[in-house]
């Protein structure tokens, strides 16, 4: 049986490397399959990626999805995980899946939650209810869920936050990360309660803005020992210089050999410079989130086709798309089921959104195995000065 | 070119029918294909039948499905069918279709609304700006819609109604039908204007619950002559006993070779009974709105799949349906989807009820060329006895 600390059996391989960025194409073995890296995970916080049901995400090559553990231990709660088996056969998704711990979700939830070093406390968003959960209980939970990658609990500051608050966090993080492992490993090494013997486990990287902190948080967490690592803490308002600044120390202080995750982000343009960081997998609501709000993603820019000036147009959302909302239905169809409130006008235009994004990913793939990645990253950043 | 003078080219066959009831098989040839009666038009009043595509119509199975000319003249417009040709083409449908004219909306406007022989004043329910349209328009639109069946504007009374006021909605009714009638022939003969030769037209009889005037509304109608006949004004509020009587006396005067649709008929045992008039056609919001009120349909009852005894349940909505919705997810995790207010839940328990009633129809069409109707239709009100 693998566990985290047998490295011979590191289920991470480099394929191909770019040469004028540190982009790198990544095979990451999991219990459902192997995923070819770059990545974009869909977001299905609540155990469905918005409007979208799995055998749509399976044909339109979604490889891994993310969720999230602490909406679902909230609702639908553990029981019928443990009826089911998981949450690959509660939501009927064959391929991979992350689940993120929730520590961000958490600690968004100020002043309605509590921290301490043995875990934390806080009132379910849903009900109101008082919960209470640590390092361990989550790393159960996930196990329950069965999914191919299992984040630890982190605590999470926002932006902006002091050095000595920010350090605070941090150190609780690393003391959450060795709990975490040590309970992994726990579960993992009793036989009678494996489920998933190829589970991974990503420590998550905080400090803040703080180089020497990021720094400090990177090797006392490949000290513990992870088979990938999450950087987190970004993306939550600082400015992009910083938020590039911190993702390149990070990259840099990460070991090469492992999968490295820039949690929550982001734009096209924002996946692209972390990709030319040596980051392998990403995930953002933004796909499906603009799609609901009538925002769609194309090679000229994001169109909001709630706009009037779309309700005649007969083309598709993107000539040249292979979706089945472009291959189908007319931008003035969309712009109808928006402005009727139409449930298929959020489908069809977040399927379009995740088939825009997992284009994007197929694309960086080729543009780093031909070591043409700047080319092809200038030429989005060009979209993005057209559409800013 | 056919007209519906013709009648040398009835497009409406009977193929067989049962023994102790009316009920029987025909097949009605649109420009969208051949119809196998009885049939049940899924409601896609506002060009989409409420959270499912296209495309997973055509693969349940769905032959032809209902749209509104009221819905769609007030949003998206005239012009937008000018400029991609049709309905069909707007909503990507490649089955058969039927545009109700709107009468029966348009009338469940009051007090906003006026009726003069000319035709209607009304307040658009959207953006409350004044309309007028006529009997004429409405033939126009639908036209330019290009539907497979257009149906007449008719006048609609309230229930309960007195008999005065009933017998003038009548007598109106027939005005329109016969200038509808008209402005469809001008419409036909007219080359230039032609786009869809092989529309058809079908009036609508009124009378609410008085057996005269349904008889006289019948006779004045087929000696107009129409591709086929509507029920109108029934399942507004009166008794079942009503409901049938009326439908009866209709079904006795219509033409025998022409086909009959029952207009907003119903739940799954009252399309039986309609079927057992010899009625062919029907359409009902209930399907489709219920399932957004997690209630689903199964051959064991109704079930509300909101309930929380359905949220430990690892089997599907109904055992034995190929639906999408039970070969793929369980009614615990409906039960999560619903619970969170997640689109996914409404999709799929849509997607299982337009199945049933589908399925319903298909087994009907079974029984009656097996000359065992009778039999079909008690098992389905059994299954109402025991969830009333």
């Amino acid at each position: 049986m693998r566990t985290v600390d047998q490295t011979i059996e590191n289920p991470f391989q480099i394929v191909s490397h770019d040469t004028a960025t540190k982009a790198r194409i990544g095979k990451l073995q999991t219990a459902h399959g192997e995923i070819e890296t770059p990545c974009f995970m869909p977001c299905g916080t609540q155990g469905t990626v918005k409007a979208l049901s799995s055998e749509e995400l399976e044909t339109l090559g979604a490889q891994m999805i993310l969720s999230n553990a602490y909406h679902l231990y909230l609702r639908p709660g553990e029981k019928i995980f443990q009826n089911v088996g998981g949450l690959h056969a509660f939501m009927n998704w064959k391929g991979a899946m992350l689940t993120d711990s929730g520590g961000f979700q958490i600690f968004s939830l100020a002043p309605l939650r509590k921290v301490t070093d043995e875990g934390l406390s806080f009132q379910s968003h849903i009900d109101g209810s008082k919960q209470f959960v640590t390092p361990e209980k989550i790393i159960q939970f996930q196990r329950l869920l069965g999914s191919d990658i299992a984040m630890v609990l982190d605590e999470c500051t926002a932006y902006p936050s002091g050095r000595k608050e920010t350090e605070e966090a941090m150190r609780r993080t690393h003391v959450w990360a060795e709990r975490s492992k040590r309970e992994f490993r726990r579960i993992t090494n009793d036989e009678r309660r494996t489920t998933n013997k190829e589970q991974l486990l990503f420590g998550i990287v905080q400090g803040g803005t703080y180089r020497d902190l990021r720094k400090e948080s990177c090797e006392t967490l490949v000290a513990i020992g992870f088979d990938g690592y999450a950087i987190g803490g970004l993306s939550v308002g600082e400015s992009k210089e910083l938020l590039w600044e911190s993702s390149a120390v990070c990259a840099g202080h990460l070991p090469p050999d492992k999968p490295k995750y820039l949690m929550g982000v982001g734009m096209p343009q924002d996946i692209l410079e972390g990709i030319a960081l040596g980051i392998d997998l990403f995930d953002c609501v933004l796909p499906t989130r603009n799609g609901r709000n009538g925002q769609v993603f194309t090679s000229y820019g994001i169109l909001n086709l709630k706009n009037a000036s779309y309700a005649l147009e007969s083309g598709p959302i993107e000539e040249g798309c292979d979706c089945l909302a472009c291959r189908g239905y007319s931008r003035a169809y969309l712009h109808h089921l928006l402005d009727a409130k139409e449930i298929l006008g959020v489908r069809l235009t977040t399927l379009h959104n995740v088939s825009f994004y997992l284009r994007l990913m197929r694309e960086a793939r080729v543009a780093i195995a031909q070591k043409r990645f700047n080319d092809y990253k200038d030429q989005i950043h060009q979209w993005v000065r057209r559409h800013p």
